[in-house]
């Protein structure tokens, strides 16, 4: 007869089995309501676990106001907040619809999303496009200049990427990532290496669909100047990878850490779809020229997906040179960061390795118990959004998950294998 | 009165200015007979110090029956090996041509050059396109592929290039070394970052200049298929911020060093123009499948430019990842690479700083009396050529340069000084 531990460990070992057997592969961007059939009129996905209008915080309600005219469901921003909180606008996690968004996240029926294929289970998952830096509608901006941009991604950038893309055999991604890990990112605040490695990959593709110079340009001059880039492709493979590992009985590992700026959630694979939730955290952080801390809003995004697949945070020392941006001290204290990851993870990923740490892999597969057993946390790297509707980002640093959601997944779990609490 | 160590202190420190001074843009690429007016038909400009048909290694005389047939100077390889030892070519070094070139280091007439331009001091310097890798001319391949492959360079990626540099306002080389320092590279043997980098500044120029879109796609493949092109770049940077620096009275900073595959060359700022020469070590180092250390040639090319300039060998601590892919031990040695070189240099450059060592800059400056009281030499990380003409590249590897040049430098400084032997 096998024992409860050895039925974790089994159901644990098939966990991580899955998440290194993935092959998650860049090959299509498409209008969302193409990608999720189910995706309905003025259906808003947000980040994070559900959440309802009178709960969200100031920088989401500031993107449903701009998503919504965006969309054409509002004349302005006034009316749009005005609807949203009379509960004309549906509101649905992007989790709920194989997706994720970075900061508030909106994913809404006429954008563009990127859609990764993880080829060895054959599931999608998808995430919108980067919009850059600064007043973006992902830390809260609305305004016309930030739905233009919403529409020229809408009406030009996405379908050539698209279309380059399926010119093109896809983008494979764990590759990119491993060379990534060797150029300084961690794919969370720092995506420089992987936004330069994905536009070598695309450009040639991107000048053989044959559209308007110009246009060719602005596509390459967009991709080209965002060092960011490459975070939400990152996210839709970090989805991408994780989606398969839902649902093992007995198995104690993460498959989904998200924040919608008032909660953070957590799903566990021997849980199932169930969200385990607390309030979000405060980050530790750097803040842009003119901003404090006092502008700050809690934590918030999809984008610790890449936190749940061993990235970010988790592999910090790979990239000394994001410490300092996320103010997480010294580049030299990088690699500690990494190490205590490694306290909560079950293994090293051997294809994706930091030559600083003579090429140990990052620490892959979150064990809620590890984390309850040694109050260590998952530690976020994170970009920090105004708490008001309408500003934008201002800063970036460092934040934990909340020990709450662990120990409540751990109870749950218990209950869920017949232990009585 | 000044002691001649005060004398030798202040000439350095001006070298030292001079090299932090410096403002190195690519601004161009034009034909080699355009760039250097005084390049003569049949002149062979080569890497290193000077050299005669005799002494040459096998891959250099394999470039140079290449480069004739390429040029039309010869109908075919032997016709050109014949007229090569008959007198018929001049071969002159391209250093004296504000020049520089990789491994053999082939520049003639009509092939474009990358223009780097040094606006704090007006010079320019000269390097020829990167071919890629495996049996390319640079590495002593010559036959009808590696001359087609030279062909489209110069029809049509050099002119391509060279519009869209004009069209831009030229790409300031110092911010993307300063970001390559974060992304893994130490521009000699791993310039994947900056390679990324240079795509991303040039792309959109290069799709505003309206070229058939196949072309422009061969283009951006080209250049995107090369995790070694930006080196070409580094190097003329490299020369055009030396260049400045070749002629103070007094110092004793080393302005180039160079091999033509038989002899190591160095040039020291107090002695001008002058070379001081000693046979070429054998890279210690990696060989390709296939390889091994009796297919190698000795160590050879102008592109330890990269390491008079802190870079290269000396940014180690930099790239991890090429430590092993040199043969120079685990990822962690790198750093000390970086701290052995800071023995012989006069500074750090406070604008190149490598992250993993807390930011401390690039060794800057070599000091020809560091180097013989210490004993340490330059160590050069360096691709390694086959032995023989027209086979190509079989690996990769760490070189020191010979002691005996920066001994006999130092007894030509101390004569010119007028100190008694």
């Amino acid at each position: 007869m096998t024992t409860l531990r050895e039925t974790i460990e089994e159901a644990n070992a098939e966990a991580l089995r899955r998440m290194l057997a993935a092959d998650p592969v860049l090959v299509d961007v498409i209008p969302a309501g193409e990608a999720m059939p189910s995706l309905g009129g003025r259906t808003i996905l947000h980040a994070g676990p559900p959440i309802d209008w009178d709960s969200m915080c100031g920088p989401m309600r500031g993107a449903v106001a701009g998503i919504a005219v965006f969309e054409g469901w509002a004349p302005d921003l006034k009316t749009a907040t005005t609807m949203a909180a009379e509960g004309m606008f549906s509101f649905e996690p992007n989790h709920h619809y194989d997706a994720v968004g970075p900061m508030t996240g909106m994913t809404t029926v006429t954008q563009p999303v990127m859609v990764v294929e993880n080829r060895a289970f054959g599931n999608r998952a998808y995430c919108a496009i980067n919009e850059g830096l600064g007043k973006v509608m992902r830390f809260g901006g609305n305004d016309e200049e930030v739905r233009a941009r919403l529409r020229w991604i809408r009406d030009i950038l996405g379908p050539a990427f698209g279309r380059a893309l399926r010119g093109s055999s896809g983008i494979e991604l764990k590759n990119i990532i491993a060379r990534g890990l060797t150029m300084g990112d961690e794919m969370h605040q720092r995506n420089v290496g992987c936004s330069g490695l994905l536009l070598r990959s695309i450009a040639p593709s991107l000048a053989r669909i044959g559209i308007d110079h110009q246009d060719l340009a602005d596509v390459l001059a967009f991709i080209a100047g965002n060092d960011q880039f490459f975070l939400n492709v990152a996210m839709a493979m970090g989805k991408a990878i994780m989606d398969p590992v839902r649902d093992i009985d007995g198995s104690t590992v993460v498959t989904a850490m998200s924040r919608n700026g008032t909660n953070f959630g957590i799903r566990v694979s021997g849980t199932g779809d169930r969200w385990f939730t607390a309030p979000v955290e405060m980050p530790a952080g750097l803040y842009f020229p003119g901003f404090t801390e006092d502008d700050a809003n809690p934590d918030m995004g999809d984008s610790t997906i890449v936190e749940t697949i061993g990235l970010g945070g988790f592999a910090m020392a790979a990239a000394p040179a994001v410490a300092g941006f996320v103010g997480a001290g010294a580049a030299s204290d990088a690699a500690n960061y990494t190490r205590s990851m490694s306290e909560i993870t079950l293994a090293e990923n051997p294809e994706w390795t930091i030559p600083a740490l003579d090429y140990a892999g990052v620490p892959t597969g979150i064990d809620i118990r590890l984390v309850v057993e040694t109050g260590i946390v998952p530690t976020i790297n994170t970009g920090i959004a105004h708490k008001l509707p309408g500003v934008g980002q201002v800063g970036a640093g460092v934040v934990k998950a909340p020990r709450a959601c662990f120990e409540q997944a751990l109870l749950a779990f218990a209950d869920e294998m017949g232990v009585a609490a």
